[in-house]
């Protein structure tokens, strides 16, 4: 079904997005609407693209969106929308970090179904009250962890819970950006606001890609996180948060973890890399090559397995688009994570069991929220803290 | 310009698109769509998606083509749509090869720009006449070659031309498919007719892809191929057309050349890969790792470019949609000539001049038909032959 | 002069040599004779090759030792080589870890030159004797951290101090083995010593690979640790140490560094890797491919360095014997080291002056077992660990 | 028994060894007198080492080689050992190509073993002559094909021949070099010669690295060159033969080849690369990475086998000196030559069924030497020729 390219017979109408966000300059509500497009099941109707009427209405129309339905406020959308029989199914959010909450609170209280960016919000109060808004109804709610939706990630979730690695034992990540070192000055508006306490939250590197790489371990492992031991450092001078943090993490009693992220790590991207070692065989891949998952297997041959392969496992072939050697990529993997949304609001009450793999939903986004606090805290006290079962 | 998430402020009013082929089933008409979708100035409004008209109601439904669009033939839709005011503005034609001579010559006698699959058409005089019917009032018309919307393969063609690997000296090209090997008998519909002479051409491996091995040498080096020694193999019983493939090239009197393409070597999805010998260097690309370009260099360190850096030349960053790290992949390279494509057909008498790298247009497409041609010659007389200065 | 291929007129007469352990049987003495060889500047003449006679006889004989210095013990050996005009010129001892005390101390109060083996010795108050030891008559004391014998490492190290990376902020470095995982049942003589406390010492994985780790790091960056935060874990049943180990480092107030290492992660074999990350670029190294080294820069190409390349570094460039293209390896690093104790050995008093990378000697070998103390402490109480100036 | 570093109770006595050539500055000569102490059982005790007998002395004195053993001329040498009751078990010639037949047809007139570098002379006559005197007594007489020696090679042969690739269909090698491309003025006089006629013989590139490129490929897949369609080319002005070269191969009816080799490809240190394609999978090894064996199968995982691993073939594990991680190269697959040879040598008349793989020979030689003439006339007349069955 979340096949990209097959737009014939798919079947099922066109779902009408609202947008929160998303005006000129907002470089990833651009690729949000890229992935939609690929996805090929929505369409946008409605919006509060900016906080600036001016900004908000030029969005919109080169969106083609109704001049009606360019709302002033969330509120006013929300109202507006509900009120109508061709209203919105969706609220996309896709607004700097600290203004998330709001726009997810006043959509949930209206019944409307949202995508959020990460991180959720701020603070763990804020996201258990918008997991609980979303509980009240069971409405549908994710949280963009966009790496999920790469074909071989979900490819190593099945292997891993098919146990050809064994029992799990250590996993490790890294995400190492480059963005920030050398020169803080240089840093355009996009970046500085990612130091700023009031605007990006408790946490700066730990936040903005730890919880991503937080997220695909306990996605890939099916195991969940209960300490943490964390060494969050500042060492670009004129950056207010974190830069470069080092996360030692259990999983029970049964497994250890790493994490190491840094936004000053020069020559790297975005790169995103796991290491799930198993007493069978350890399993690696890497964001900047997609295609490929590695197995590491006891005095044996490595194995390459590759998108689109005769030996994938069902729930990465089940996200595949292209044949394997054809590549796809980023904007494919959000798109399949939007094939999801479009399937999931196309099934009704029972829409958690349409989806093969579960949803990266709130209490997902709750998570990486309490991955900063609690981190914070252990750095702070230089010793393990719990993490609550969120 | 061509950036594909950048949908806000872009401005130009969505292309009227119709498309010849494309039902259910058609598997790279979908993966057209998709790159039509990603670059996000198209919309299909017309077609004849199938020789059955049943297929094609369904497929234009699906799409949204109201019902007076979808057309019984070809004949009908160049008449049907030249007489409206919001005819299209661009015809796709998606059908198999064989399939392609018919829709393109008619379109282009009613002076509708067309975009064709590769290879154009099984034989020169065909192409020939469908070139000389688009000079006559230089109507716009591309052949979908589509790695060279990679932008690193551009980025390779802008550093070939500014010199960076001395003067160009040997060409190699390899285009290694596995679908072939092993067991033909399990090959289904889809690959059957590529072995079938009535309806593949003259040539099996070589027209189906060794034209784009070929073409992507020419483009990346900018020299035109002289001469060629080919040697053309069947080697799988039941297919009816070479499946492996030798050619040498001349490129006039300073540069040599060699293609090898094969339908049938095992653990090969997609496998192009180019190496441009210079005098001061050497280049390498490969499909199936798109995002970076290898420069190897006397005795020096080796530099791996990547797509989006700051090293990036001009004509390659121009086509860059994400910043590096977040890859693209084969659906991009598509939507950047898609992207090109609208770029044109917006441009007016001058669209040639709105491209910064050259139209794969129907001089191209010609000579693909010419090098099935004169290869098949070669071979069979066992001797170096011309290549005609198409 | 360490070029190991140019051995007409380099001059220098041979090093007469005797060896502590190395019997039938071990495998390590077998592969110091043999970087001894390719060094072609030693002949091993006298030892006492295991502590069972008829062993260590048989061993003599075969490696051409005449009767009367195939010694019973390192007393009589001492003893009987310093009375000889032709005694040796220097011993390796490659006995396992805790036979290493005694041979060191009986050698060095014999005021002969000795090579060993790491981990130095499993208690710090014994290092810091064979420390003094040495200290007294300035004799030649070299632990064989064989790392650093590799040209790209040495080059590594270069790079680091021309300010290549500029200023170095977090040291990386990892090695996963896999030999103890799955089924310690399986694991022979050879691995099961490692996991008994009263040989292997205090740690099992830190003690065996992590000393080597943390020296690659020190030596690669010329920075010191000052401070650790370790969690050492056990991970096998029936391996009586710890298998699995995560350091956190600090390198004075500059610089973080994280350490980890495993025996037990399946598809590693001898998975060395360190990542040194600075200000402007940075550094990356794996000892599984170590004719490369890896400069990761912003937003520009990759570098990726060779071993006899133009542009390698003086101190690199020194090391080597072959020309790029022709790989050297693992016994090529280890003859590295035995051709600069060979230079050391011949260059008399200013010793420490011929070599031009510092000598990994017996104040590198104590801070080896440093390590090991301070992370079990830390471990231990949790808590971080300040790292004597050893 | 070829583990190069199992020095102890591995038994036989040290075969002694004379040398042709070898003097100061021969580069080649000291890399094979390294792999013979690699190897561990040779002793050079005679030699020519010159022509010069100042530089011969030199030589031989560095060597240790006692002066009467010294000789001035081949035919004193021959002579001379030829009555020593402790003569030379085996001549080792390292002279520069023109300079092989004279002391090849000596030894094997006085019934000694040579071992003689690659290519073995310049015309098939003399070649055939050596055979033929090699065959009277059936004397040991090893061409050193160096790259047979690589543990991942012999690895691949094994696989091939125990059908894991299905049928071979197409042999593609590739050895690309770099020390000729930008200017021919900067050559020293260790490549000028190379591209003199009247001492590298007939052909350039082709006889010097060509040679090895289709001597791995009949290796590997045990099949035999039956015709030839060379083009060989002069790209680099003021060398006088052959630079680049394209070489089509026939294996009977049933597979094709292809030989690409350059002396002028920048970015090249010592490219060779093979891909050996079966019906079922296909095989893939490069000089430059001699570590790894891929393998790609159809639609299947790719798989990376290891030197050292577990499912390593016998015949790839019998010549495995260090564990798998521990990483072997070039001077090891020389060193494993060296230890086949000494196999040999001690095994008396049986001496050819000691060995695992079949000892690359004169036989091997003649078609090296074949190849350039054939190709040289296929190269002229522009059309294949047969490969005699030499």
């Amino acid at each position: 079904m979340p096949n990209l390219v097959d737009d014939v017979g798919t079947g099922g109408r066109p779902l009408r997005v609202g947008m929160i966000g998303g005006g000129k300059g907002s470089f990833f509500a651009g690729v949000h609407r890229a992935a939609m497009r690929l996805a090929g099941r929505f369409e946008i109707v409605a919006g509060v693209f900016s906080s600036t009427p001016s900004v908000s209405r030029e969005a919109g129309v080169a969106l083609g969106v109704p001049g009606d339905r360019i709302y002033p406020t969330f509120t006013a959308m929300a109202a507006g929308e509900v009120r109508r029989s061709d209203g919105i199914d969706l609220c996309v959010i896709v607004t700097p970090n600290h203004l998330h909450y709001e726009p997810c609170r006043i959509f949930l209280e209206a019944g409307i179904p949202i995508v959020c960016d990460k991180p959720l919000v701020n603070a763990s109060a804020e996201a258990r009250e918008l997991v609980s808004l979303a509980d009240r109804h069971d409405t549908f709610a994710a949280v963009t962890y966009t790496y999920t939706g790469y074909p071989m990630v979900r490819d190593a979730r099945s292997r891993v819970r098919d146990g050809e690695i064994g029992d799990v034992k250590f996993l490790y990540v890294e995400y190492l950006l480059e963005w920030l070192a050398n020169d803080p000055s240089k840093i355009g508006k996009g970046g500085i606001w990612r130091g700023d306490p009031a605007k990006a939250g408790l946490t700066g590197a730990l936040g903005d890609v730890g919880t991503h790489a937080f997220n695909i371990l306990e996605f890939v492992s099916g195991m969940r996180c209960t300490a943490v031991n964390a060494n969050l450092q500042n060492t670009v001078a004129g950056f207010g948060l974190d830069d470069t943090d080092v996360v030692q993490l259990k999983f029970g009693d049964d497994a250890q973890g790493l994490l190491w992220c840094s936004l000053a790590a020069p020559g790297h991207r975005n790169g995103l890399r796991f290491k799930i070692v198993g007493t069978k065989g350890t399993l690696e891949w890497c964001q900047e090559q997609p295609e490929t998952l590695h197995l590491h297997r006891m005095a044996q041959a490595d194995l390459i397995y590759r998108r689109g392969g005769s030996d994938m496992t069902e729930d990465g072939m089940s996200c595949v688009s292209l044949p394997a050697g054809n590549p796809e990529a980023y904007l494919e993997a959000l798109a399949v994570l939007y094939a999801d949304y479009a399937k999931a609001l196309l099934s009704g009450r029972d829409w958690r069991k349409s989806l093969r793999v579960p949803l990266t939903d709130l209490r997902e986004g709750l998570r990486g929220v309490v991955l900063s606090e609690v981190c914070l805290q252990s750095s702070t006290a230089q010793k393990w803290e719990a993490f609550p079962d969120a």
